[in-house]
């Protein structure tokens, strides 16, 4: 597997393009367009809200009751959630004004939506967006990231990742883009990710490729805890690789998941990092649990930590915070047993040992938690599993954001 | 029932005391005593955290074990947990320091911490603390008062209730003192809680009164979402009123969980208002729904979420954060029926009705959510249950009190 530059473009026969339709945002691209020049299998992942987003509902028809999709219309500033029968009747307008544009049958159109809920789309602007997106698509390595930039809503940085690995002589690219900063709780979260790859491969096989990486990537982020009306994955393949088709669980399968997990988990990463307000991702580790279930839960109750948040916000080894988080977290251990460590770029340090502090250096503590990604190493001391959960600082900054979003 | 002025010394017999021991914080009273004149039964709840405090773990011998009690120690500063052996050889050290002193066997001496985790406590100051307060104990409502200021940390104010009502022409009393404003998802929640009360009831009624309320009062309430190592609520009943014991769920028994309710819905209320950071109380009534533990996952869904505590701090209406977090709380329900209000002291506003926003004034709505106590109404249309939870906005102070709290 060889990682590259590049996104949503990066595997054959994909395009994007954006454009500025003025939906919210001032002076900024805000709509995107993928299409794939074959008809592609797809696979999805939506969020668990029982509010569910419009754009969810009508993507979830599409993934379960379609063959193929063939192009993604994506827009930021309003969610459309919360936006009863009218809505619903935009997601439909908008994959109509995609067929009328582009001859891609609107049941084969995807749409996702990111921003305010409960306020209506303006459908003419929408429209007007992917007539003006049409003529601009293109497989270049820039179009994806205009597109990756234009999905942004309170995001800093735009999110792309793209690898590409072999298969029976064949390369296989797949590639990525996704945005988040708020109400990141993936179970799926708005959290949007969209990953296409040239991989000729089966709709059963995609989907459950999907289905089990998320759980260990996207859905082991959190920035707030609050789990979106929005959020949405989509994976498509259009088979321009030529490989011969993955229909079972075999090496090529694995391959794929290789580098599948490899693009989401970069997604992902760059999620938590770039969480609302944050100035540091912060990495839980956990090792030697008793149960993989186990060990995922403690890490996401480490991460989802307000009081621990906010002490890595202070570059200040509370570590007791720490401690109070994997206990209320559900799990049984004996926390006598257990030992924590503090690494980072600069290294690691010992913490807690035999249920108590160890003598470390608080200098030497404050170090590595003044880095740009702060990694917290919990080992339970039980048994094999392993779990990483990525989550960010919480700061004056995701207070200000968050208390004055709508104006 | 009559609402009365005082706390922790408002039922008969029992005293309180507070003093300066220096154990963490400078120029103020750290450390609180309470004792009845007799032995009193006890009942207590406990942080459900896996990572359990010393105090928690000598209170629990006592509560299960124990017929009477008759004393509490109370420090503010350090938490004594994750100490180790060390740490629960303190709590037997302070129990037989109040031996000494005044007399009372050290198993009937309940202990309880509140403060940073990890430090062991300096016992020479808890010593000489128990042997300045002993002389100083007095019943008077100002010596309750003391007790209460001293066992503060982050608060900003102390908490107190008390209240009285007649069993068969006695009047009896309860009254109770707590503390906690971060570190506050009790279930049991450091939030620490002490209710006295002079009522003849059984021990086994007393914990099971107490054990159902705490489920409705300050299980309802959080900060932070981060249940502490040290939540404790002890309730002293040591029989002075002289009203027939009460031995059975009868009339009587009806009117102490009443009693005791208001004492405990007050005390809980207060600590959600005086969250750390908090500018304002903020409650979630949750009506009409399908059962009485739906009605609480949803209440609390949405007074945990941050995004929702940072638009009451905005005082912006962003109501769809509140669908959100419904959405996430794991009932199922029909966004499509269900509705929403705001109300505060100067009215009630409809926000959602339908699956859509109402037609409502932007205006009227920060009006309301500019207030000192603000509440979402939120109607299921589902059944007849109902439930209250109480949380607090996430302000700039929160993050600042929490990014450098241990120096």
């Amino acid at each position: 597997m060889e990682v590259i530059t590049g996104g949503v473009t990066a595997a054959k026969g994909f395009l994007a393009a954006a454009t500025e339709a003025g939906i919210k945002y001032k002076d900024r691209k805000d709509m995107a367009l993928i299409v794939s020049q074959v008809p592609a299998v797809c696979a999805g992942t939506f969020t668990s809200n029982v509010v569910k987003a419009a754009p969810v509902k009508w993507d979830q028809r599409v993934v379960s009751e379609e063959a193929c999709a063939q192009a993604i219309v994506i827009n930021a500033g309003i969610a459309n959630a919360c936006t009863g029968a009218e809505g619903m009747g935009y997601c439909k307008q908008t994959a109509e004004s995609v067929e009328r544009v582009l001859e891609i049958p609107a049941n084969q159109v995807l749409v996702a939506s990111t921003g305010v809920i409960g306020m209506q789309l303006p459908m003419e602007k929408l429209d007007l967006g992917i007539e003006a997106m049409a003529p601009n698509l293109s497989d270049s390595i820039e179009n994806g990231t205009e597109a990756a930039c234009a999905i942004m809503t309170t995001d800093t940085k735009y999110k792309e990742a793209a690898v590409t690995f072999e298969v029976d002589g064949k390369t296989v690219t797949v590639g990525g883009m996704c945005k988040g900063s708020g109400m990141i709780h993936p179970n799926m979260c708005t959290m949007l990710s969209f990953v296409t790859t040239d991989l000729v491969i089966s709709k059963e096989m995609l989907q459950e490729a999907l289905c089990e990486n998320v759980k260990d990537t996207y859905n082991m982020i959190s920035v707030d805890g609050d789990t979106s009306t929005n959020d949405t994955v989509l994976l498509l393949a259009n088979g321009m690789a030529g490989n011969p088709k993955i229909t079972k669980k075999d090496e090529n399968y694995k391959k794929f998941i290789e580098a599948l997990n490899y693009v989401n988990t970069t997604l992902a990463k760059k999620m938590a990092g770039d969480g609302e307000g944050a100035t540091a991702l912060f990495e839980t580790k956990v090792i030697h649990a008793d149960t993989k279930e186990h060990a995922k839960r403690l890490a996401k109750s480490v991460i989802c930590s307000s009081l621990t948040k906010a002490a890595i916000f202070g570059h200040d080894a509370n570590w007791g915070r720490i401690l109070c988080a994997l206990g209320y977290s559900g799990v049984m251990f004996d926390p006598e047993k257990m030992e924590l460590f503090f690494q980072g770029k600069s290294g690691q340090i010992q913490i807690y040992k035999d249920g108590i502090a160890v003598d470390y250096s608080e200098e030497e503590a404050t170090k590595i938690l003044s880095e740009e990604e702060v990694t917290v190493l919990v080992d339970m001391k039980m048994g094999e599993a392993e779990a990483t959960a990525w989550g960010c600082d919480l700061t004056y900054d995701y207070v200000k954001i968050n208390a004055d979003y709508r104006s």
